[in-house]
């Protein structure tokens, strides 16, 4: 089938329209919760990255929306969650699901969220998407566990780390540019091509995601900085500076894990000193030549261009 | 394929089995919070149902026995949730998942359980096996919300209570009794006579549950006796009790409801009174002799007289 490819502009535009006027599920509650999560913004890079690779892979980005919709909503769903447990007050600036609609209903909300999106996936789309679906989402929440057994373990490692930012953050990403590339018919090089795309973009968003939280304010987080030091997570940047073995920080770090109402600035300019955040954005640059290169065997088509150019926009900040 | 039937007594004791030998995650932590709940106890009904389901229908319970521990794994996963929600202590009488785990732990557990089970679900059985339990789940929370919004609300008519339990209980029931059969190759008629026991059989289940809640000990149940009344349930009990239009009781369900701290023992005398318990029992009779009913076009066969003897259980309080 021959068509003009989507602006990727024009994309996030689409994504927003679904949302608006066909995401609907059978409980009233629920879609309102879910659509006052989604209202709140969110750049929906994981629809945006299937839609691409759909793109890149010759498809029609526009026969595929409810597929790419359903990647932020696993997305939003893994959200309403993280907040219930994390007892937050805020989303990306607005009340968290749990304060608006209470504990209850957004645990439900949340598994509800999975069960829809199951059904709508398994009525509509043939095997592999519905096993590569279910499958991220068991990555996803088995990454979230290793990374709870892992807060405040000044012993973990840069592998260590990526391992779970592969799970809990990474896998999504991978996921979306699989079914993608899958439902487009891609080839199955080129199928590889474009999860390993997704997989290396997602480590490097989820680098930039722990950066932001260290250098960004609390407006534009929508949540207070310093937020991962305080939950005591092993962030890439805390990993990095304290790999340089400096005692005078290490001991810095321990005192403000064994009192987190401890101010963090100090420590935040520590990690900065201790090189904490250059190397972050090294690491960033090598995840984002990766994805890249993955890249390199497709024909050249806008799509492509505009997922390169993508990833090239983590490493501007 | 000629093969013996399985004895019913010994289902639940093949069910036991694999979940000791053969159930395991990828996730070593979630493994244990889902084994400890398991091991706790519980009667197995839903997989009992379904390796009966698939032995009316002809078919073999020791070929599937993946497939009715999906059914006990769905409801285990919903009770890691529910107690995290509910803040329970307890569970079966052990510690809650979310006691031993944390909450945070325990949200991920019953997510990753569920995406484990769709996993294993996709990847073994096709259409519509994944669908009806995907569509299962989404209904057991869209009637935990109902349930919710219900709360302390006495103007609960009997058939919302209908509907909510249906939806909430009676669906995995229903879901657990039409897989069996679908597996097991049954005709349209037969799956549908199945699924429609499970219904019938599934809402019987929610009102004795609603009853033990108020005429059994605590030791018995694993949790408080009245647990329900204090969390504002609209039980059937309570509903056929107020049902009377006695005015002096509904003022004290409604003083009660005002304040759950004041001792509900007066109250579950007063629900007795109204004839709530006897309402209830009459209404469970009718909804097992529904069960019976459906099943009646079904041939003879041991699996059948064993189903009926299950449903007849229910009323043997």
């Amino acid at each position: 089938m021959i068509h003009e490819p989507v602006e990727e502009s024009a994309l996030r535009d689409l994504v927003e329209r679904y949302f608006r006027t066909s995401f609907t599920t059978e409980n009233p509650i629920i879609t309102e919760a879910v659509k006052k999560m989604l209202a709140a913004g969110g750049k929906r890079l994981r629809p945006r990255l299937t839609l691409l690779a759909i793109e890149a892979c010759g498809g029609n980005a526009l026969d595929n929306l409810h597929l790419a919709a359903y990647m932020e909503l696993i997305h939003v769903a893994t959200l309403i969650h993280d907040d219930v447990v994390d007892r937050a007050q805020t989303r990306r600036g607005v009340n968290a699901t749990a304060i608006d609609f209470g504990n209850r209903t957004s645990v439900l909300a949340g598994d509800y969220l999975f069960a829809w999106i199951f059904k709508n996936v398994t009525a509509k789309y043939p095997s592999p998407i519905p096993e590569v679906l279910s499958t991220t989402l068991a990555e996803i929440c088995d990454g979230e566990v290793l990374q709870l057994r892992a807060l405040g373990d000044l012993t973990t490692t840069k592998d260590t780390y990526i391992t779970i930012a592969k799970k809990k953050t990474a896998s999504l990403f991978a996921a979306g540019a699989e079914c993608g590339a899958t439902v487009a018919r891609g080839d199955a090089a080129t199928i590889a091509a474009l999860r390993r795309f997704g997989e290396r973009y997602g480590i490097a968003f989820q680098m930039l995601d722990d950066l932001l939280d260290l250098i960004s304010d609390s407006t534009a987080l929508g949540k207070p900085v310093g937020n991962d030091l305080a939950e005591r997570k092993m962030t890439i940047p805390l990993i990095a500076a304290l790999s340089r073995g400096d005692a005078a920080f290490r001991a810095m770090v321990e005192r403000y894990f064994n009192d987190t109402s401890l101010p963090s600035e100090a420590l935040i300019e520590g990690i900065e000193r201790q090189g904490g955040l250059d190397a972050t954005r090294a690491q960033m640059r090598v995840e984002v030549e990766a994805a890249k290169r993955a890249l390199q065997p497709l024909a050249a088509t806008p799509a492509k261009e505009q997922l390169c150019d993508l990833a090239e926009a983590l490493l501007e900040t």
